[in-house]
């Protein structure tokens, strides 16, 4: 099968124009198919504190109203994304913009209320990967921002990680996937403190290990529980680290395997 | 050759939101091959009025400053394209979401500044329409917002009526291109103060008429100017008025030909 990567990038390159600047000229020139998944880093929230919408976070995870929806919306799927495609165009790689609305390519649910309401998030219930499939066919890359809908008009607030590893599940029957996190540091670390004290490889055992040591910090355990769970279902290769992981063949970064 | 429908929405629908959940379950209805251009209507000035950002217009044209284009790019490419795609999802009718960079489709340029600085407005230099052609081939809807793009990276902001016309214009090449210009009149009127005076065939000859005596005002003169120039570009038929039109056999219209 062949290679499709799919590579999710945050805040850290979105919130600096020069970089991204950067990232998307070497991300044009990547071989092979590809697909790129962004949030929308920190412009979101300054864009509700500009509009005095109070921005309000549970466990890390954006509370999302309806006034918060639009802006996200607006942020994701028209600022940031378009930007980004017009600066593919530039360095003359053909892409198109998508949410999960767009050729009904993602589709969630809105989260159930229990003890907390998060509003407009969007657990994703399926994938449909036909329109994908044939713009990779094509040679043309498809830019998902972190936006689903439910197929019955309402748009929905989804995690990017989430995004960026459902669409590498769902396209694993046609193509050998990899699924690339790209955040601000050089891998999962042994100590967070020591940015060169990357992990090269985990597996399973070793993550076990590396929780009931308390060496995984809170806010990596979602991130590589996805990690795994995208292993569990046909996922070919998991990497997280810099961006750097994808263009430099010396780079270090942090595998995940089974 | 097959007919293929291109319709322009105006304010009037996308500013009312029953009216635009309306429209677009009748549009998902629409049988043979269309493509939905909209503009921003008020939605654009009232962010910027929240954002303190001053709306400047010359000649019905609003000046874009850097601030203005990213309001229009959230609002016209973010919330008002991916709540319309979200709807016709919901309809059934699949759909995805273009600015003239996504795909390379609409190539302008930034307008030459004159005696006027129009800033980040974009002239339609050039249309690609094999993204199109192969989403239409594959019965997806390409929706269109009004932004283009340079092909060095800036996204432009183009006039809807414009972005309407060089569609069809570049897809009569392939299809028997229809134009729609739906906006809050029953077409061209004899008299402004009474809709039901509508003029139901202008040519040539009657438009150089119309205009001598001063009938045709002044807002409507660009939109019949660029009707003409789409009929002398190989489109097949131009209408303009509500969206009745389209979905309604005996409501009246303006029929505009050579």
């Amino acid at each position: 099968m062949e290679t499709l990567k799919i590579i999710k990038i945050g805040g850290n390159i979105i919130d600096d124009a020069d970089a991204l600047d950067q990232f998307l000229r070497e991300f044009a020139k990547l071989e092979g198919k590809k697909i790129l998944v962004h949030g929308g880093g920190k412009e979101a929230t300054k864009l509700a504190k500009r509009l005095k919408v109070e921005v309000k976070m549970v466990d890390g995870r954006r509370v999302t109203d309806g006034d918060t929806l639009d802006i996200i919306t607006m942020v994701y799927a028209g600022k940031i994304n378009k930007n980004i495609i017009a600066k593919l165009q530039a360095s003359g790689c053909n892409s198109i913009g998508f949410s999960g609305a767009d050729g009904n390519s993602i589709i969630a649910t809105k989260r159930p209320v229990t003890s907390i309401d998060y509003g407009y998030a969007g657990d994703v219930v399926r994938v449909n990967t036909s329109t994908v499939r044939m713009l990779l066919e094509h040679h043309i890359v498809p830019v998902f921002c972190a936006i689903t809908h439910d197929e019955h008009g309402q748009l929905l607030n989804t995690n990017a990680d989430t995004i960026a590893s459902v669409l590498a599940i769902a396209l694993a029957t046609v193509f050998k996937t990899e699924l690339y996190y790209c955040f601000e540091k050089n891998g999962v670390l042994m100590d967070v403190e020591h940015d060169d004290s990357v992990i090269e490889l985990i597996d399973t055992e070793f993550y076990s290990e590396l929780k009931d040591k308390g060496i995984i910090a809170e806010g990596m355990l979602p991130k590589l529980d996805n990690c795994f769970h995208a292993l569990d279902h046909h996922v070919s290769k998991v990497f997280i680290g810099k961006t750097t992981m994808l263009f430099d063949q010396d780079s270090k970064f942090t595998t995940i395997t089974r």
